[in-house]
């Protein structure tokens, strides 16, 4: 017979049959345990059965192996060995904790037990050997109840309820008033628990650990388990793996304790050793909060040899594991044990801080400093934070989704308006609306913070929020908001216009009252408001994004529609505009009224005549740009959005527009129903109004042209959207160089002393299934994967919240929301297509992305597996996107391009 | 020097350089007097300047190829010779028309010349000759007019004027009142109006012909021939060719003549002689309509040897083309000459007609047979048709799309219920709506026709008239319609609720009044109430179809909901259904109730109560459509529209549901506008209602299962709609594999007695992206290329006539509609992608289509390339279907399969 395959790996005594790097196989517990073993630090000893077990485990319908009994004998039989210990008998019994632990941290959510070994025969012999009777009765009913909670699946309330009638019967408050006489009646009135629920504790230490064994597997698949592998994402694991360790007591009296600490400061990277103990106290009383642990750096008095031993492990670790440790530890009677070791959770200040420090220590070389680094929450730097101490004091009121980072506080308005009135007048105002639309620029643009009670993460609120950098809970459900009234209602409570409200952006929590907040430093010393030299975080950021940039190979653009927005993007590091909607630039005031002329006008001599009026509007618009840019390129998009947009859909603006152009309001009624569309998403938009209106186009590459000839260095690229078609893209083409000719010639110029290219964007699956005909015009192609998704996947941005949601947390039908994290499946397979068959006739086709995906870290991983020259995406994710670029250079190297 | 390539060739003297099929270089035209040549029948000789000389014309920017000169005087010369004429002077003077001549018809849209070769010396030559001085003249002035209109480009009107001007001086009331002096007159009339116009008539007739060569072929490209090719879907041509023929007079006395004939009745296919002639006239006489032409018998009492020629003539082209010819003639003084013969055009009863006999009478194959008829045109047998006499009579008000052939005639009512009750009372009727919706099937379904004033090919009225054989005219713009009022405006006439219009589906067009209509009699027949020997119609119609069946490779189903519609389909040779829209069951009578009582339900017990009372009725529609289909299987899709389309959306209808369901119309109210969506057409429809709502899922399953256990050989293959993603179906076929599993447990039985399937539409890109994962789980695909269109191009069908017109007609974006006509390019590249990965993963997967498309002969043609199974359309296309099917296996041979 072979031999059985290797499931049980021992440490202790020094030496260890595992290391760190076994943590797919060991778990992050079990392969930390082993290493700090191999590292000479005390670790009380014991063993680790794999993953794989837990793997064979649910394969095998809850059966083990062969020969794992065998080997998990083994290893009690050399724990016995070391310790002098025996298992379940005799005068120095062997105790043992059972734990789970998968290779990725899930705290808190498998079982445990503890104090297992004890039985009738075992715990007179552990009063003997403390001779600390209250501990050694308290230690028997902790594993009674644990064991029958977890093991058993008894009822925690019956252990409870009995633990109570002793309490009561012994006049005692607390636990800690019971005495051992206490806990011996505990231990018997818990005996009797397992009687009337027809249970039985087996005295078989052995058969203790078994059914622990069980217990623990079973908890990798429980519900809560399962529930937050889902939520963080955590995927690809075999299971948990079990660590079987001897007990140590940090509740043996004044020279035990215990507590937990990190390496650095979780909060600001500073190098300081921080951490928190109790003495006399075990792991759960540091977590539990009766009691008020200390700073770790009162122990030094306490015990100084073991605070010295303490930080001297400290330095070991940070030295070994080259990152900053979480740790766990015990005192037991005076002597140090290292129960846990891990990678420390962080902000993302402490995270790039430590990653410059270690950088700089040279532990680390900048690569890795960069892999270590959560691109995704880059973006928080730039957000204000709420004051810490006030934040402490507050309970939320309700929560949303966290649609943009950053904390907010200001006096709750309910309109665009009215944001604007309150803030001309100083007021810092949160726009609370049901949901947003693009008539609510003006006001989302002044508002400190947005609060909608519907939509998603791409809601137009939470896309346009994210792009301004202003905090945004979106879909915040609970709120019931009457526009009439003016009135917002929460769980019952009331708020009226100008009630003070805050939201985190961060955490998509909702609070009802006014909280202070400090604006984030990065953005103050691009701001210039703050000097270099005056913001160790600002310092800290550059030195990652130089790495950075040094690394990657997609270059990085911005989305940006006016001068200012372009100017902040370029501080954050855009190499460009990958995107300007034009049509922003045509809601602010008297230019919607020119737009709405067009919109009336009866035929091309009207539209003619209003577009004539925005003419000059929009080429200051993009000299503004161009100049910001400083001869960076600009990708600029023609008029996308349906004509509806930009006329009002109720009564009263209708009435307001009807009295502005001098018309009746019924025909604007009329013109506002003429527009309507079942389905405008798929309707007459895009390059579709440019092609019925050529005029549109007409004006507008004059006003590109026109400034391009205004500003030195101008870059123009212009966009055609939504071609699905290329003979659309050849009749926009030949009107933008028909305008172009008739600026040339009105300067009477022979050439033109600026670059510039036409190209297309890629949205309709039509345009990226027939890219090669596509890119025989086009001199470039921007992904905009936001419609190809909507258009690939047929989900309406505006509408999936209904099944999207239930889709990807209850089924997992896809593994993500696809309008947050590119489908690389579906809509992938679209874009692979389009870059092969766009670069097959044409080589040097730039082709970059403009959607949401943009900014997001996975997309730009694919973007980067599929060859793309660039990324763009909002100004406050061009940092997002400089490290996430990087890293997959790092993870993938240099691309494949059909070049 | 190379010698020049052939650009002329001659016909004349018995021999021709040309013959028939080379009528992509000679045009059809000319093709065909070479072929008559060579068959002996008199023709004036001539020759044809060929097509590549038009599309080198074009080219080479107007200028013809080296060569071309010297090979026209080549043609002349010969003509002289054989004529003994001589051209342009002499005694003898050779006339010549210049005719165009494309490889297909375009009668009238190019421009021609004749008397070519008339100048101040030739014309008393033509008087001496002839002895007919008014002729001569006649002849001159006619000249001089068309040489300047077309080859000048002089003002119409100022001929007109001149000629008006002499009939006023000569008190002249018609041209034919004057005589030789007045003609004369005419001649030096229309010179002066040459030398106003500064333009000079050239005496030298080389250049007159040169001159009328570069006019003809520049009417290749004048607005109205291209529009005309457009219209007429005629493409690919390389230009027209010109034919130079010697001149023969019909208009040279009592012995001359002219006339046009079929060598078959067109209209019927009757084995008759057809046509009608003028003597003493020329062509454009016929046409023109000044004097009306005797039918051709009687030319057998004017001129006997002549009569006898032609009809010996007609015997030798319809032998030697084996199908109808249409022939112009003109016998100049007792002399027949044949002017052109070519494929006459014809009714669909013709059509069909002369098929079967021509196969009959061996002249050609049944392939032959199939290949000459036009599958789209089939669907005309069984509409109905108007009175001819009395259609000859009336006027069209307007005109719409003809978007389901057939001709109707009935009262105006405004609504569905109205329609309901007005046909309970015996009344025919017409629904006009501005646009219809699923709520209206019960009111379309009684009506005689349907007319809508919104709306295209493919519109809701569009789509379910074509299915359910009802004539409609949709998208009638000049409508007015005011549901309050119930009343409709045309152009300022009114009609009330009962007044009644004819509309006429074949043509579009809307009558304001009654027109008596008569049934096919296929239909007839079909239904039972004719027998087969009564109708010939439906005996040829019977042998057409044999053929088809014979030589098809794809199977044709049917889209049918209900077991009525189920078994005329089957009449119509459907050999299964493709497609069982299950919502289409839920509108009627009590089953709406019902169905909205689940959409009301607030959790999944209301649901299932609501769910159970449809169970039953579904259960029902599902037998009756087994039985009706005898052993065939039947496609089932699973509810697919969006909650919305089940609910009211007007105050009043809401009104009306609440009190139905004992709610308050607040409720009500909330609940439709909970379930609104911005874009429908992507949201919550297809299988996301079944997998939020699972319970909608296995109640239709069970009812399927249910069902199938009641029917000996039901056949049902479940189709899971709207699949973007694998795990979808996965889902559902859970879902309905625990539905079987119920239903056998419910039987006690241990094995199910029918065959059955579960498979998915494939009309979601992402689908078709990943069909090899989705073919993992389904046994068949069904594209449904509505959907794949309106997503894969990014139009939405019910928006997309603002623009869509605009891009086929006007711009030739995209050549056909799109979802008319599969767009083989984009749409097509996504059946294409999915075939093949489908197959890659299961090869014995079977596919067809579902949407509008499969009832396409185009789109068919495709489905046969691609290597689909099948093609399912709706029942009165499945003739066209078969027919389509078998002309794409004649012309392509056996598709290649992935097996």
């Amino acid at each position: 017979m072979a031999k059985a395959k290797k499931y049980v790996y021992f440490f202790g005594g020094g030496v260890a049959e595992g290391r760190t790097q076994m943590r797919q196989l060991l778990g992050g517990k079990g392969a930390n345990l082993a290493e700090m073993t191999n590292l000479n630090i005390p670790v009380p000893p014991g063993f680790t059965i794999t993953t794989e077990v837990c793997d064979l485990y649910y394969k095998r319908g809850g059966t083990y192996p062969p020969g794992l009994d065998k080997q998990i004998d083994a290893g009690i039989r050399k724990l016995e060995k070391l310790t002098g210990k025996t298992f379940g008998h005799g005068e120095n019994p062997l105790l043992v904790s059972v734990r789970s632990g998968a290779a990725v941290s899930m705290p808190g959510m498998m079982d445990t037990v503890l104090n297992l070994g004890l039985n009738d025969e075992t715990l007179p012999a552990l009063i003997q050997l403390t001779g600390n009777e209250r501990f050694a009765w308290d230690a028997y009913r902790r594993f009674l109840q644990m064991f029958g909670d977890v093991v058993l699946g008894m009822e925690h309330e019956h252990f409870e309820a009995a633990l109570q009638k002793v309490k009561d019967r012994r006049g005692a408050k607390l636990d800690t008033d019971l005495d051992a006489d206490g806990m011996k009646q505990v231990v018997a009135e818990f005996k009797k628990v397992y009687r009337r629920d027809r249970k039985s504790f087996p005295q078989d230490a052995r058969k203790q650990l078994e059914a622990s064994i069980d217990a623990v597997f079973g908890s990798w698949n429980n519900p809560r388990a399962v529930t937050y592998r889902r939520i963080n994402d955590i995927r690809g694991l075999l299971g948990t793996a079990i660590n079987v360790q001897i007990m140590v007591f940090g509740n043996m009296g004044e020279t035990s304790g215990t507590g937990v600490a990190f390496t650095r400061d979780p909060a600001t990277g500073a190098n300081v050793f921080y951490g928190e103990y109790l003495m006399n106290a075990q792991g759960e009383d540091v977590v539990a909060g009766t009691r008020t642990p200390l700073p770790i750096k009162t122990l030094k008095a306490v015990n100084p040899k073991v605070y010295k031993q303490l930080v001297g492990i400290r330095s070991v670790l940070e030295r070994h594991y080259r990152d900053m440790q979480d740790v766990e530890f015990t005192i037991e009677r005076g002597t140090l044990y290292m129960l846990q070791t891990r990678t420390g959770k962080r902000t993302v200040f402490a995270a790039v801080k430590m990653a410059v420090d270690m950088v700089r220590q040279k532990w680390i070389t900048p690569e890795q400093a960069l892999m270590r680094l959560d691109a995704g929450q880059l973006e928080q730097l730039f957000a204000p934070i709420f004051d810490a101490k006030e934040i402490a004091k507050v309970a939320p009121l309700t929560s949303g989704l966290n649609a943009s980072p950053g904390a907010a506080s200001g006096q709750v308005v309910f309109g665009a308006d009215d944001a604007e009135r309150w803030a001309v007048k100083g007021h810092e105002v949160i726009l609370v609306r049901i949901e947003t639309s693009p008539e609510d620029i003006g006001g989302m643009n002044v508002a400190k913070g947005i609060l909608t009670s519907r939509g998603g993460m791409t809601s137009h609120a939470a896309v346009v929020a994210r792009g301004m950098g202003t905090p945004c809970v979106a879909g915040a459900g609970d709120l019931r908001i009457n526009y009439k009234k003016k009135t917002l209602t929460v769980k019952g409570r009331a708020f009226r216009q100008g009630d003070w409200i805050s939201i985190d952006g961060f955490t998509g929590r909702v609070y009802g009252q006014r909280i202070a907040t400090h604006p984030s430093e990065i953005l103050q010393v691009l701001d210039g408001k703050l000097k270099p030299t005056q913001s160790q975080i600002y310092r800290n950021y550059r030195a990652v994004m130089k790495w950075a940039d040094e690394h990657r190979h997609l270059a990085v653009r911005t989305n940006a529609d006016t001068p200012a927005d372009t100017a902040r993007a370029v501080r954050f590091g855009a190499e460009g505009i990958g995107l300007t909607r034009t049509e922003h630039m045509f809601f602010e005031g008297k230019r919607i009224v020119a737009m709405r002329e067009m919109i009336l006008a009866d035929d091309e001599a009207g539209r003619k005549k209003a577009l004539k009026k925005l003419l000059p509007l929009q080429r200051k618009d993009f000299i503004g740009i161009f100049k910001a840019l400083k001869g960076r390129p600009a990708t600029i998009r023609l008029l996308d959005p349906p004509l509806h947009e930009f006329v009002p859909h109720d009564a009263k603006g209708q009435k307001e527009m009807a009295r502005a152009m001098g018309v009746s309001a019924r025909k604007i009624r009329e013109k506002v129903e003429s527009l309507h569309e079942t389905n405008p998403m798929l309707g007459h938009r895009g390059c579709r109004l440019g092609i019925v209106y050529p005029e549109i186009t007409a004006m507008q590459a004059r006003a590109i042209f026109e400034a391009a000839w205004a500003v030195r260095g101008a870059r123009p690229e212009i966009m055609v959207p939504l071609v699905g078609h290329v003979k659309e893209l050849t009749h926009q083409k030949h009107i933008i160089l028909k305008a172009l000719e008739a600026v040339k010639k009105a300067r009477k110029a022979k050439r033109v002393p600026f670059e510039f290219k036409i190209g297309t964007m890629i949205e309709v699956p039509r345009g990226a299934l027939t890219a090669d005909e596509v890119a025989a015009e086009a001199e470039f192609f921007s992904f905009g994967t936001n419609d190809l998704t909507q258009m690939g996947c047929g989900f309406s941005r505006d509408d999936a919240g209904t099944f999207l949601r239930h889709y990807v947390e209850e089924l997992g039908i896809y593994e993500y929301d696809p309008f947050q994290t590119l489908d690389r499946t579906g809509v992938g397979e679209l874009v692979r297509i389009a870059v092969e068959k766009g670069r097959s006739v044409r080589k040097e086709l730039k082709i970059g992305i403009c959607g949401e995906h943009g900014g997001d870290p996975s997309s730009i991983e694919f973007c980067h597996l599929a060859g793309l020259d660039y990324v763009s995406c909002s100004p406050y994710r061009v940092p997002v996107a400089r490290l996430a670029a990087a890293q997959a250079a790092i993870t993938h190297g240099k691309p494949k391009k059909g070049k």
